[in-house]
This record gives C-alpha cells, structure tokens and sequence, in this order.
C-alpha cells in the first residue's frame, strides 16, 4: 500500500494532458493541491491505527493486505464497511472523498467481465484482461477513476439516432490488437488526479447499438486523451486558516481516436451486459451515497447545529425541528445503505427475470434499498440549504471581509457588532461563519449542490431504476385478496 | 399455543363491562367480530406451516414454544423476526394486526421492571410479580392489550399541576394488599378483545409524581374498570364480497377506582423509571410500526397500482413517479427497522448519560432508526391518500351503491359506463374500486389515518426523541475540524 | 325571484328518474333533503336585507332584478361580486354552495353560442336558442346543474377512438327536429335538485369529433334521462344538534338515448367552438374556486383555530405556524381570483393565436390567475387535513357515541376525563367535536376530498392550462437580453 | 429628475467612508460599476418613453412630475404602479432593481411622523421635519437606502436586555441641537451608492426602550458614519459577453457616535410609533416583492424554459410541471401583491384594535396579503434552484471555463461535445450556459438567495405577522354557527 507521498509523486511524473482555462498545466499544479489533499487522506488513513481495520481488506486474488477502495466485496461485511468508511473519511473533510469511483467501477466491471466473456462472440478474454488489470490495481494502490458520463447531445434520441455518432463513447475501428474509440466523458472527478480511468457505458442499449457496450481503462494520461479541467477551490486565508485544505476537480475526458489495446478492453459489443455494466455502476455507486450523503449530512448538521449555538436559538422548537430533519434524512439514507448491504448477493436484476445470479460470486447491494437511499439525499440537497439559510439568518450573505476584520481601523467596531454569542470567542465565531460561507455561499457552493443532486444518478433515475424493479404485481395480490377479487392469472 | 377458536371462547365468557352507544355488550357481539377476525389470524399463523417458524418463538423462562407475539427479545435475530412477522400478518388484512400492543408492552416492562426492584423503595418485587404474570402470558398464549395514553387534560400542563389530578392515571391509595387506581386511559386499540390489559406510564416525570410511575397488569373485564368501546367496521356487502371481513375497535379504558393487588404491580413510585418506561414502550411500539406501515404501504402500493392499470395510465410518468414515491417511503421505513433491530443493544438512552445497559439483557431496537422511521412514515399518511386521490380520479366518490349495481334497471348502464379497462373483467373492476372506497373514502378513513399519524407517538414526538437522543455535539466536531476552530472543551 | 319553498315545491312535481341504491325515489324524499337545505340558502340570500346587492343582478338581457347566480357577467365587478357572493354563502354552511354550476355553465354557453352560430355550418341558431332559454332561466329563476365529466373509458384514447363509442357523450341520430344523444355524465353535482341540466363537452376536439362537440340544456327529469344518485349525508345527532343539517348529492345522468328538440341546442358539431366551451365552462368554475375554496379554508381554519383552543395549544409557535398555512393558502386563493377578475376580459386563449376576442362582450376572468389559484387550493386539501389531524391530536378518532354520552353510567365519567379546557363547558367542547368528525372522519370526508382535488379540474389540469397559456417566450426573451444572446426572431 | 449621469456625477464627489477588505476605497471605484449599472437604469427610465408614464409621478407637495422611486402614494392606483414598476424594472436586469428601499422607507416615515407629531411628548416637529427632508429629496430626485436591520447581538434578548446596549441603534445623548447616535445596521443594501440613508428601527418597542424608537436620515457619507462594504459581482467575461454588466453591493452601516441634528429626526422616543415605523416599512417593503420577487420568477422562468428547449426537453411532462411550479410561485406572487394595492388604505393594523386609520391619508397595501405573497415567494427561493438543477442537469456544474473554449487546442472538441440541440448555434449555447451559471452557481448565487429568502423579513416574520393580524375569531364563529354552539360572548 502507498503513502501519500508515494502517490503525488507518481502523478508528477504524468504526461501532460490537462487543460485549463487555456493553459496546459502539470498534476501537481497548485490548483491541484486541493484535490491531492483530500485523496492523500485515503492513503493516511491505511496507516493510521485507529482506521486501519476499517480502510484495508486482504485481496479475493492475492491474499494481500490492500486499500479497500481497491477491494472487491466477497460478502456483505464488505459492503457494510465500504459504507462505513465512506462516510468516516467524508467527515474529515466534509465532502466528497473522491476514490470510490473506482471502486465502485471496479466492483461493476469484475461481474460484467466475468459473464460477457462466456459470450460465443466475445472479442476478447474479458474477464481474464481484467483480473490482470486488477491485479496491478490492487498491488500498486492505484487510483482509478471511473468514466461513465457522455455528453448525450440531444436527449430524447438514443445513442445511434444522433445526428453525430460520436454523442456517447464508441468504438469507431476494431484492429487486431485494439480497438479505436471516439467520444467524451464529462463530469469525471478525480480524473486529473488519478491513475486511471475505467470506462464504462452510461445507459442500457439495443440492437445496433453494440459499438457502445464497452468497457475498457487506461492510464489518465494516455496517448489520445484529453482532459479539460474545472477546478473548485477555496480562497486561501491569510488570518482564520482552515483545518484542512480541500477542494476538488472534474474532467472532460476526451477520446480523440484513442487507441486500446485488447488486454485494457472488459466490454465489446455485448449490448445485455453493456446495459448491466451501466447500472452495475450505478447501483455500487449508489451504494457508496449510503455511506457519503449521511457523512455530508452529519456535517450539515454540525453547521446548523453550530449556527444555532451561536445565534442563541440551538434550542427553540423551530430549530429542533429542522435538526430533526437533517437528521432523518442522513440516517434514513444510512438505514437504507445497510439494508442494501445486510441483504446482498451476488445477483442484478433483470427485466423481465427478476433477481439472477450473475458475476463470479462478488457481493452487489440490494438495488431497491440503494435507490430508495440515494434518492432521498439526493432530492434532499437544496431543502438542506434552506435550512441552513433559515437558521442563520442573514448573516453570511454580507459577511466582512477577511481584511475588514484585520483592518485596526474596522477590527475593534466588527468584531463588536459581529458577537452573537458571549460564551464562544469571537474568533472562534468568525471561523465559523467563514467555514459557513464556504459550504453554502461560496463559488463552489452551486457545483457541490449539482454533484449531490445529480451525482450517482439523478432522482429521477433512481425513480425510474425503483419503479422497475420493484415487484408491483405482488402487492396487488394483496389488494386482491383482501378485496375478494380472483387471484392473479398466473 | 391456543387456536382462533379458543382464544374467542375464552372472550365469550368474560364478563360484561363494555359500553357502546349506550348499551353493555357482549364481547362476542356482531360488531367485535370484525376485530375478531384479524385477531384470529394471529392464532392461525402459529399452525399454518408457511408461517409457524416465523411466528413462533421459545420462551427464554420456559423454554417451550410460544407465541412469537408474547415473545421476549433475546437478540437482533428476534427483533428482526418481530418486524418480518408484523409485515407479513399486516399484508393479510391490509391493516394493524392488533397484537403487537400487547409484545411491545411486555418487553418495555420486562426491563423496566428489573431495574426498577432493584431500588431500595422498591413497593414490591416487580420483576418476581412481573415473570410470573409472563410465565402465565406465554404459557396460556393471552392476548394484552396496551393502555398508555392518558386524557391529559390541559395539555400544557403535567400530571400533578392539573386541576382535576385525575387526568393521568394515578395511584390514589396505598394498601397492604395492593394499590387503588383511578384515571382514563384513551385510544387502547383491541382492549375489548384482549384477555389482559398491560398499563404503563405516558410520558417523563419528575419530583411529585410518583403516583404517576405506574406500571401493573388487569384482566380486561376486571373490577373497576371499565370500557367505552368505539367500532370501526366496514358495511357487510351483499353481493360483491369481501375476501376477508375485517375491523377494528379501541376503548377508553376507565379505571374507577379499580383496585390492583401487589402481585400484579411492576413499578410504582419510582419516577425514572416510569419514564423509561413510557419511553420504552414507545420504542418498541415505534419498531413495530416499521413492520406494519411498510406493511401499510404495501397495501396503499398494490391499491395505487391497480387502480391505476385498471385507468390504464400504469405505465405514465407522473404515475410511475408517485409509485416510487409510496415504494420509497415504505421501504425506508422498513431499512430504519431493518437497522434498528440489527443494532439493538440491551440498553437503552438517558439523558446526560447516553446509551447504558438496561433490564436482564433482552433486546432493545436502536432508538434512533426506530424513530426516524417512524416519523418518515407518520408523515406520509395523508400525502399516500393524496396519491391514491390522484390516481384513482374522483370515480371513488360517486360510485354507485351495491343495489344500484344490481337493479335490473340500472345494471347494464351502469357496468357499461364503469367499464374502463377492457382487459380487466368489469366484476373485478367494482370489487376493486369498493374495497378502494373502504380504505380512503369511508367513515373508517378518518379513524386509520388519525392512528396511523399519531398512533406510537405523533411525529413531533419522534422528533423530540431522535433531537433530544442524537450525539450532536459529534457532529459539531466535524465542523470545527474543518473550520480550524479550537477542539470542543472535553 | 323565488322563495325556497317556491322552489322545493317545483321539484315536488317533477317526474321519477332517480335511482338510489336499487329504489326509485321521489326529489323531496328526506335523503335529498340536506342538499335542498343548502340549496335554499342561495334563495334565502335575495330576500335577507344584508345580502341582497351582493345575491342579485341587473338582467342584461331584460333589465329585471334577478338571482345573481343566473346573471351573464357584464363586466369586472360582476366577476368580484361572484366570487365574494360564493365565499359569503359557503361560510355558512362549511361546503360548496351548489348552485355555481348552473352560472359557470350558462356564461361559457352564452359566449360560445354567439360565436358559433356565426359558423356557416351552424345546425341551427344556437345564440338565438339560448338567449330564449336563458330569458326563462332568469325569469322563472331556475337551478341549473352542468354535466361536463364524461365517464371517458379507457382515459388514454381520444373520443372517437374508444372501443365503445358512448364514453363521452355525443350525438347518435340527427333529425329534422333536434337531435337523439347518448352517454353518460358522472360527478354531476346537484343533478338531483336542479330544475334544468345544462350539458357541454369534456375536452378539446379534433377533426371526426365533430359528434362529441355538443352543448344543450334538459329539463332534469327528461325523458330518457336517468339518475343514479349518490348522497353524502350526516347522521341525524339526537343531543347535540348541528346548526344546520347540510348534505350534498351528485348523479350519474345517463342520456338513454335522449330526444333533444333543437331549440335546446347550442352546440353542434362545431369542434373548435366544442372545445372552447368545455374549456371556459372550466375557466369560470375555476373562478368560482377563488370563492368557495377560501371559504372552506375560513371553515378549516375555524376548525384549526378551535381545536388548538379547546387543546390549549393557540399560542404555540408550531400551530402559529400551521394556521398561518392555511391562511396563505384561503388568502392566496382569493387574491388569484380577485386578480383573476379584476383583469377579466371578453376574451379567451387560442392555442397559436393567444387571448382574442370571444363572445358578445359577457365578462370572462383571467385563465392564469383562475388556475394558479385553483391549482393550490386544489393540490393543499389533503394537507389540510394532516394540518387538523396534528393539531386536534387522536380524540376525534376514537370520540365516544351520543348514546354514551348521554347514558347515565358513563355520562358523568366521560364528560370527566373528555374535558381538556376549564373555560370552555364541556357541553361545547363535545359538540366542537363532533362537527370536527363530521367534517374530518366521517363517511363524507373521502369524497369531500375528492370533490375538493379533482372538481373543476384536477391539479394537472390547471397545469397543463398554466403552462399552455402562459407566455414563456417573453420570459426567455429576458434572460436573453441580459445573457448577451441573439434577440428572438420574429 | 436626474440623469445616470448626473446621479453618479454627484456619488464621486461624496467623502470616503467606504472600507472594503482593509482599504479605504471610493464610490467610483470599479467594483461599485455593477450597482452602478443597475441603479442606473431607475434614471433612464424616466427618460425612456416606453416607461415614463409608470416611472413618474406627481409629487402631492409640489405638483412636480418626479421619480417614482420618490413618491408618497396618494391612492391604489400608485400602488398598483409601484409593483408594475418594479416588475418591469427587475426583468432588464434579473435581480433586484436597488431603489425600493427609498420609497418603501419614506412611505412609512411619512405617516409615522405624522402620528408621533401629535405626541405631547414629542421632541421636535417629526412631520414638519420630514417634508422638509422629503421635497428636497423628491426635487433633487436623490437615492435613500434603507437602514431597518441591527446586528441584535443576543437574538432571544431585547434591545434593553442585551449586555451591550449598542446591539440595536440608539440614542446615547440628547442635545439642545440634536442626538448622537450609536450602533451598527447590517445588509444595507446600495448604501455606498446611495445620495442618503433613512433609519428605522427593527423590531417592536415597549417600555424603557424609548432610545432605540429612532428614525431619522443622514448623507450617506456623514461625518460618524462607516460603512464596511460587501460586493457581489461577476467575474468579466473576455468573448461571451453579457448583455447588461450588473452586481450589487450593500454594506455594515456603524454610526460611531454621529450626530444627527433636530431637522433630520423624525422620531424620537414613541415607542408605539417606532414599533410601527419598523413593521410599515417592513410591510411596504414586502409589497415592492410582489413586484420584484415575480419578476424574479419571470427570470427563473426563462432560464428553466431555455435550458429545457436547449436540452431538448421542453415538451417532457416533468418539465412542464415544474415551469408550472414556477409560474404559480410568481403569479400568486403578484396576484396577492395585486389585491394588497387594490384593498390599500391608509389604516394600519394595531394589536388589539384592529385596521385603524393612520397617517395623513397616503395609501398602505393591504397587510394580509402583501404577507402571504411575500411569505410564499421567499419561501420557493431554494426550491426554485432545484427545479433548475433538476432540468438543467449537471452540466452547469463542470463547464469549461471560457479560455479553454477559445483555446485552439480545445475550442472544436468542446463546442461539438456542447452541442445539445442543432437548432440552437452553439455560440448561443455557451452564452446561455454561462448566464445559467452566474444565476445558478457563481460566487454570488448564495447571497443573492440569502437576501431573496431573508429581506423584506424572514418567512417566519410573515407567518408572526399573518398569524397575529388575520381576524381567526371570525372564523371560530363560522364553525360555531355550523356546529350547533353557542355564539361567541361579544
């Protein structure tokens, strides 16, 4: 397993493939560093004995201690602890961690590969290419990250009636030794700041559309990829330092015919399990919200919570009411997560088939509950800032200035007219209220709310995911019964 | 394990202390039978061997096969088998079973009662009484129902500050033989069809209400107390029959004066207990509910469902997005459960101490997934008839009666202009939309929904528990980490 | 103008074509008589001295003082004074008055009329028609219910696909002397104690529609005109009497095959004059909304507001803040439709052509501010409901019978432990109750609600209204000046 | 009336007192362009003939024609103007407009002083005082901000209970000449762009709180006062331009023991008066939301409608649901602002009296519902964001920034991969993205959301004032009467 250290220093040592805002910059540019400081807590926390336990497992393949995030779950302990350091590494930063991308593409392409590769027309040994592929993955502590967004041009078309193919990812030659393909990913955090990328498709697909069941990695700074980076910083602080320094980025990776190689290729052409692929991804993903959204929840409710003390009024029953909903929210979404991971089985879904067995064995979280979960976080996220907003009362939107609050000319009369709270310093209070602005005021504010809410999956694809798979017919046999009508034609 | 018909014969033969309308019935009276019928499938479960194993336990004092129903937890296994056998019963007769006052009641006292003996006032030995009446409980397979809630009276006042010191139920003398009580507990749902009525406190009391830590046990036809009987049946059809004839019915439970020797006493006097003991009660109850309102929504899912294939708009979006909103409220409340019983502990919370071992070690849920789930779905009550509303259009609240359906003058207009679904037999059709009538637009409606808002404590009341009992001050930590605030003064 | 007992004379003689419940029965039989009392209440208003301006109107057509719920709107004081007579009259029976079918239906018809009889295909002169039927309406002061809801069969075909081609009401034979129609029309409130039946379309009409697109008027007890009639009836209390006893009835109104002469007619054929009048009679009974619904919002905030007061709980901050709910939404409602009337117009919208001219100059209100205001009060009624039930806790739903409210060994105990407010008699407090379950718990609540979501329109179809009539492009056109985009082209 | 230029001609000239982040800075620094821009346009209008007639009025002191902005309404009539005013004015800019608070303050002082005139007790001629101040201020058509909101310190203690008595704005000497003055306003929007700042107090007063019943004016540049200032621009865009150039500012206004002489006093010590000084401008202030807040929407609507149209999605039924969530957020909005102007008065509500006439005959919007209109748009702002997250999906989130999509490197590929809807240039496109994102999610997003949730007085101050002013015994007598009980003691 890597430090830190070991980590940033391998980045340094990347092609150049990053642009932004005009320019080309290298991995270890300073707007980088908010990024490389909350993924470096993935790699601490292997080291430190309180978490050890909790952020290692021994490989399925290797019998090797490795980094959980590179672990395929064998049983439902392993995705009871997925979740539950998910969200222990969430509250050290109070936001997303950034590394269960891979794991959760991981975790997907290791059943799909498994399977597709018993297809007569497989094009390659899938699953073997992976395993190899893994390997390497969970010996070098590597961190990948997961592509699974197209661009989708026009959205109420499928892939193959677009006016320009190119609209999802696909493959645009087969050669002996690889494949060639085309198309952007957009949206893929950590791409810059990870070790590869693992593709994956983003919806189910149809005949014809067998040039987009593919899967297939590549280091992120591979010949013919390109990334265009957005990065979401904070301003430094010269006087109220934070605790930590975190910020985050995300890529539009694109595939300007890249060359794969037939031993990085997972998925081609097998459109059933493309579709799987999809929402295999999306159902672990999900799964790993169970563990995040409660630990951003629980920092929410920090803040409301504090706001509240400050302000006086952490025990009116308005405020006790609106805590009392931040709370449900996260622990009903961690509810659901557990439930999703005490009850799973290496089974998918399938229309028209209900719950099959499928991959090699690997645990997958039960999709009902892991929907039912990201969901509610998911539609939860603005209602959140509402109650922020209302407990806080107007004071963040017109905050002073750092330098305001240092100017002798304008300290003294501030920090007067700032106190709220004679128990708690006003130092201590002005932290406090940056921090504040920080989450729910700041240029990163509008990005953060966006991920949460349409991260993992959009509510309304979860509503969708939910709808169809949940076994409707059998509840109305109950109805049936009940209301004396013939039982169901079976 | 006694059968239906036992368990009715011993009714028959109580004595008659129920009032309705004026009169004083017989606990076999056409109008109990309703409640009888949902009663007795708790008997059938225990001989049907497609549910015996669930609903069966061993007895952890005697060791024979009881009951599920007059169980003590002994583990999160049995806390998970309570919440599995509640939804299952409940999607019998697609409303409360009935029974679980009487489990959840037992398990609250069975703690309470062991800590509280060991107090050096202690009146009697209340859990010595306590096992004897369980031994009888379990071995004679009774029915108890639960009497908690008190009038009240002012509602902003406690016990001993109102001006008739009688709207708690309170102990009014103190004799060698036993206790004399006086008081009116209200809403005791199935009281006129159990064998024994369990009585605990309402709420957290203090200094001067000692009168008020009452626990004890009655015969629901015992001297002294008496019941005003409220019905909640359903119109007999003639022709278009139910697949089950169900009820309910609930007293005011009038304690006259009613004497209650020693043997039957499980906690008097002492005032933190009692409020644990409401509490206790509560949680319990509040577990249960997470098998009976998924339960409940199961039934509302399958209602919603049909009447939506039988408008043929099953497969619209707006539909298929207030399915998931049902399926999703259902299923968290179940995960809440799922995860309260899978964390049970033998403790329980105090405040200013936290979670600390209680009672012999018998199992008590985690209380606050209980409660969230609880609260989740308390709320949703009258947002599930709006649904349903939505979907089904207003044809419920026209329909025609059973004899205009019938009349050979009106028959085949009206079956031909009720015909909405080809596919669907148009006798099939009006059995739904009747039974469909019986759950949302009959004199019954108003009563379900009021129970199942405020029924194990209305929402508020999970709220104070889940703020009151959650560790925030933790989650001010993550917030202070971040914002490089002092640590919290240990 | 008549008396109410000038007009529940006439009823007395009209022929029998109701059908209840397998019988046929007589219009002054004692089940139509809480809907006669209500009824009544709109020929009492015209001779009671502080509500005749408000009741009456200037006849435009004979410049006789008439019932102002059988006057043609001349202009925007017209429109105020409708919907303020309807709060007025609503408040003093908690319900819908009844009698705003009769004048929504007759100005709908009164404008489309006069526009299709300028269509070269006009069977016969509809305007010619209806001014003499509307002369008579006014003169004899006439009740008219609308039959709008077709029974529609399978909802997601149009009319003329459906394989039954009596789903919605239409003509089947065309002679010399009127025409034979056939169908079914189902909610029709008030259909039982209505001199006349004013019959308009269900929807807008295409192209080989031209048979469903039909306005006339019957007499009630028309030949070839059945009734199945339904009732929502409170029972009769012996002790505690209401202040009034109320009800309310609505029919299936089934046309047999019904001969209608064509001076009778005022629509036939024309589809798009076919859809304008299913359309406006909606806009002008959405109208009526912005009366009747805040006055039934006056009525649930009475009930609100007493419940907390009997409770003790006026001045809590949580119940502040729920009344304060309902008064936004009454208030809300109110303004729409005062706005709504104030900017009214002889104008209506055309899909393409946005608000033209329409009709002989009769006043039409503003369609957005009609549905914005009926769409809330529509979408808050089950809310509404959750709103009581929180306040009013569980007493209503378990509330002991008269009988044993009166029985003297139960009277003196229950009136006891019933009472909750010392400055209250007890005697008031029980019939607060009572009248409190007749509106929230009782075998009318349902269909009150469904009456109160779906009549006038549904929800979504005042969305569907919004959204179609609204101007969006002026609203892109804003963001695009500030944007720095291209203007629209024109 | 003045021109842009003369009005921003007269700023440069004015004393330095502005502090932004540790420097002194001057009204015509380049980060007061923005609120520049937008204050502007309150000067061209007047000159603009499409907008003169609504922009101007007649001054009732001096028959002048003058800015609107500097009007006392004299009827409804200028109520109704000064919402459509305001509407028209927000929708160039798509924000708040920045001169309401002048208008909204002088309306109220106008009839406060008039009343605190006639006090025995008062300390100068209040009235006489302000037409002074007022003919000078309508002549020389300056700009007033507003200064109501104190810091408050303890937020469950009174100005009088505070530990530091300067937590409100207060006397703190009384001279022969004048008063000086000590405390600090915060959110004070445009006061370091405006020419004066009217002060008001905050809350409502009671006995020995007579130093903070305070109003008076100031040059907003006066010698004692500072003002610490907050900016909220955008960053300037080098190819993408925006169409208007706008931001805001508002600022700490500290009066650091200044001076105020008699002529600028308009009240000083009536703490009746004072309370209604800050619940009339609060409640003049809510009306001018009903202008600006639907403008708001038009805004949001557009924005929600492009961004639909340009993903392809604006015919979805979801879609049209929301945009009808949106148009009836801001059509109730106006309506109730509507009816507030149409029902205005010149009364004021007072505890325990009722309406009273107040003032010297200008007009007051109705209070109910300039309330409800306020409370149910301030209430959306959150949700709002949510329904254009929801149809915008993630997009706005990780676009690329605006160098990277004219770097030749990456232009082609970025605006192929953009391209949604080949109908709409993809220029066109960018720019809508980027405006999205101003609105949505820049640095400015949530104090802008803060101040819509927040100014004019919390959602919770609406509710208080809904609550406490609505006639709710009226509405107990409805329910009376209906249920039979007695009538209320008079």
């Amino acid at each position: 397993m890597r430090t830190r250290a070991e980590y940033i220093e391998r980045l340094g040592k990347m092609n150049h493939n990053l642009f932004f805002n005009g320019e080309k910059i290298d991995r270890l540019d300073e707007r980088q560093q908010g990024a490389l400081n909350v993924m470096g807590l993935t790699f601490d926390a292997v080291w430190d004995p309180a978490s050890k336990d909790l952020c290692t497992a021994t490989s399925h393949i290797t019998g090797e201690t490795i980094n959980r995030f590179n672990h395929i779950h064998q049983n439902a302990e392993d995705l009871h602890k997925k979740q539950d350091m998910t969200r222990m590494l969430v509250n050290k930063v109070g936001q997303c961690i950034q590394r269960c991308m891979g794991i959760d593409a991981a975790n997907a392409i290791h059943a799909v590969s498994y399977e597709a590769q018993k297809s007569p027309k497989a094009k390659t040994a899938y699953h073997d290419n992976w395993l190899k592929w893994l390997e390497r993955f969970q010996r070098e502590d590597l961190v990948a990250s997961c592509a699974q967004t197209d661009v989708k041009g026009e959205r109420l078309k499928r892939p193959a009636e677009q006016i320009d193919p190119d609209m999802y990812v696909h493959v645009v030659e087969e050669r002996n030794d690889g494949i060639v393909v085309r198309g952007c990913k957009v949206h893929i955090s950590e791409a810059s700041i990870s070790d590869e990328i693992l593709v994956v498709p983003n919806r189910a697909l149809q005949k014809g559309e067998e040039a987009y069941a593919l899967a297939f990695a590549v280091p992120s700074d591979y010949e013919g990829v390109k990334q265009v980076v957005h990065f979401h910083n904070y301003r430094k602080r010269d006087t109220y330092e934070r605790g930590i320094e975190y910020g985050y980025t995300d890529s539009y990776v694109i595939f300007d015919d890249c060359f794969i190689p037939w031993e990085r290729v997972f998925l081609c052409g097998e459109i059933r399990h493309g579709g799987i692929a999809a929402s295999l991804f999306a159902l672990f993903h999900r799964h790993s919200y169970s563990g995040c959204k409660p630990a951003m929840l629980d920092y929410v409710i920090g803040l409301a919570a504090l706001a509240a003390e400050i302000n006086g009024i952490e025990k009116t029953p308005h405020v006790r009411n609106m805590l009392s909903e931040l709370i449900m929210t996260g622990e009903l979404g961690y509810a659901a997560g557990y439930t999703a991971s005490a009850l799973g089985q290496p089974q998918v879904y399938m229309p028209g088939m209900g719950l099959v067995p499928y991959g090699p064995g690997s645990y997958i979280p039960n999709s009902i509950y892991a929907n039912v979960g990201r969901c509610l976080t998911g539609e939860a996220v603005f209602h959140e800032q509402e109650i922020l907003c209302n407990i806080a009362g107007g004071m963040p939107a017109t905050f002073p200035y750092e330098k305001d609050l240092t100017n002798p000319e304008t300290k003294a009369l501030l920090e007067k007219y700032l106190n709220r709270n004679p128990k708690i310093p006003i130092e201590e209070q002005i932290k406090f209220w940056l921090n504040f602005i920080d989450f729910g005021l700041s240029g990163s504010t509008g990005s953060v709310q966006y991920g949460s809410y349409h991260g993992g999956g959009s509510p309304i694809m979860e509503q969708i995911a939910i709808t169809s798979q949940y076994d409707l017919e059998s509840k109305k046999d109950i109805v049936r019964a009940i209301a004396g009508m013939e039982p169901r034609a079976k």
